[in-house]
């Protein structure tokens, strides 16, 4: 019996869900029902999680039930800050630190499949800052229960009071429009880790550590990985064009443009191009925007002319971390705060597979033989 | 376009692997060549890693090589162990320390793939065995590098000395012959969980800590369950006919029977069932060796009475009960044995997985709606 092997599963679909839709040749992302433009840039980060997790926005009641259940489990258990501690003293890389921090959560509480969800998201931005801190020689920050999740997320990195409104206000609402816009993708290698260990009825705390591991992954899409480097290489618009023109000469991949399943536009890009676009028009570094602007047209038209037939747009990363690093995040946290954001879907499609999906167990073919005998280890050559 | 959906991934082949084959059809499982018969219970723990992650058994020098590989690697790091005490007194279940604790191992260790094969391997027993002294109220045992991997494993719960030879040596034998066994089965969940992460060229770590959090999953096949809790409730002979019976009449499923895969044997049950008879001639429980094979003798009988032209077969699980509870371990210790029998197996396929793999991301198919337009929160119905 030869049987056709689908490496990597391309184009096999493994499950429905009503979580997203991402339909790459129409250039379209739905949320559970809304388009990416729709809801990312209005909603809070909190009506999106109600949106993710029951599969409607959430009334007033609805909503103040769900604020105050994040954000009354943000406070980390001891061992996980002890540990964050120890990881911080070895050098221990961003992502391995979420790992680990993220797999102690289920200390001391009993397993509650929507409870864990509340804890897992709430949990990030104390893990994620505090353990900023820890590497930067500070104390992590007291968790506080009067901030949104964005204005969280900022505080317990930067110390800041972002809830007077005015200026931080700004900052958060440009966070929130990110992790929004980021908190879902389909069956990425991430959520569908999460979604395989979910599918044995194991927990969301287990589940969750799983999609960190994979999304941690240098082949893993989505992640803002160096895209503005080469804004910060750039240095000056007049030098846009000379080097653009020799990576291309080179046969260099320029990082933040083009993306494997977004052929027309990626929604995403546009959405964070606009809430860069306002973020910037008060705050953030106005010089570094314009430039970034300068080189992202140079480059479009450069590979119009160099690489005529490839069809290539600013992809999603090029925005995230042009307004990522206007917020104040080093790129060291780029990963993590996409995790942040990312932990949401991952939640929800953890909940949506333990509710109506099947056991994940694809099959293998084997490619070797099968009549060895066993010889006494004398016996073997050396 | 209408796609079909493949739920769970059931019959679609995912990759092709050297490792092992499970031919359900047959009645065969083939490790790297050889059958599982055959190489399981002769080779030793370490021979059978070497046959795992190189393809071939090792010659004397290369086993040297590596058994001092591993018996360098199992001291743990200090955090691991204080997140291990964190962990017990918060009576935290095995699996979940034992996921906590493999998620540290990165402490302080550069990334090298088989580098970390070699130190999640050989910290197992450590973790397993010093998590359940701590949670008897017990202190963890110093690790030893004169002893096999397999008495190694006993030395760190039991604090025996087995490396003598006689009753101590067949202890080991027993032991390193259900490693052996249960090393590798294609891809189960917690299996596939791993090649999920690796195949975005995250760390083995990660991708193993991910292993344990599926196979802490109550729909994970092959873990040792509650096949002997029936053994024990029947207690003598002559009450095992009406305790069967009466179960089958009410429609219950009877645990240590049938297999989703083999149909007409599980060739893990005739191995495991060989080395118990070998085992409890010389050590453990014998009368409870009898009752058990009294009671497997009558379920059978019963079955074949009762459920006609559904031919049921002893499974893996009740003879891995039968010889885990001979070798003394309690049954919380069932899954977490298994786990470190496992991991040979999860290492060997994230290896391959990092070296000839693909990208593993399938589609979704997204069933809701699309065009909902957002409603300011005090617009939506309460």
């Amino acid at each position: 019996m030869i049987r056709e092997i689908r490496e990597g599963l391309e184009g096999v679909v493994a499950a429905s869900t009503r979580l997203s839709l991402v339909d790459g040749a129409a250039g379209r992302l739905v949320f559970a029902g809304y388009l990416a433009e729709e809801i990312a840039p209005r909603a809070s980060f909190e009506e999106m999680a109600h949106l993710l997790w029951t599969g409607r926005l959430p009334s007033v009641a609805e909503l103040e039930t769900l604020t105050s259940a994040l954000a009354s489990r943000r406070r980390l258990p001891a061992a996980t800050v002890l540990l964050m501690r120890e990881a911080a003293r070895h050098r221990t890389p961003a992502m391995d630190a979420l790992r680990m921090a993220v797999s102690t959560l289920s200390l001391g509480r009993a397993e509650n499949d929507q409870e864990d969800a509340w804890t897992l998201v709430a949990a990030f931005p104390a893990i994620i800052g505090g353990y900023w801190r820890l590497r930067q020689g500070l104390e992590p920050l007291d968790v506080r229960d009067d901030l949104s999740h964005a204005e969280h997320f900022l505080h317990q990195i930067f110390n800041v009071e972002t809830s007077a409104g005015g200026v931080g206000r700004e900052r958060a609402r440009a966070l929130e429009t990110y992790l929004n816009t980021v908190s879902d993708h389909g069956f990425n290698a991430s959520t569908f880790a999460a979604r395989v260990i979910a599918s044995t009825h194991s927990d969301l705390v287990s589940a969750i550590t799983g999609a960190i591991g994979a999304l941690k992954g240098p082949l893993h899409g989505g992640a803002p990985g160096p895209a503005l480097e080469m804004v910060f290489e750039i240095g000056k618009p007049e030098r846009a064009e000379a080097v653009i023109l020799d990576k291309l000469k080179r046969g260099e991949r320029l990082m933040g443009f083009g993306h494997r399943v977004y052929k027309v536009r990626d929604p995403r890009a546009d959405i964070l191009a606009a809430a860069a676009e306002r973020f910037y028009t008060t705050e953030g570094d106005r010089e570094l925007y314009q430039l970034a602007l300068f080189v992202e047209k140079t480059a479009l038209r450069l590979l119009a002319k160099e690489r005529p037939g490839r069809p290539l747009h600013t992809n999603v990363e090029f925005y995230t971390a042009l307004l990522l690093h206007g917020l104040g995040l080093p790129p060291e946290l780029f990963t993590p705060t996409f995790a942040a954001g990312r932990v949401l879907g991952w939640s929800a499609h953890c909940l949506e597979q333990l509710h109506q999906g099947r056991l994940i167990r694809p099959e293998s073919v084997y490619n070797g033989p099968t009549e060895q005998r066993f010889q006494a280890l004398s016996q073997r050559a050396s």
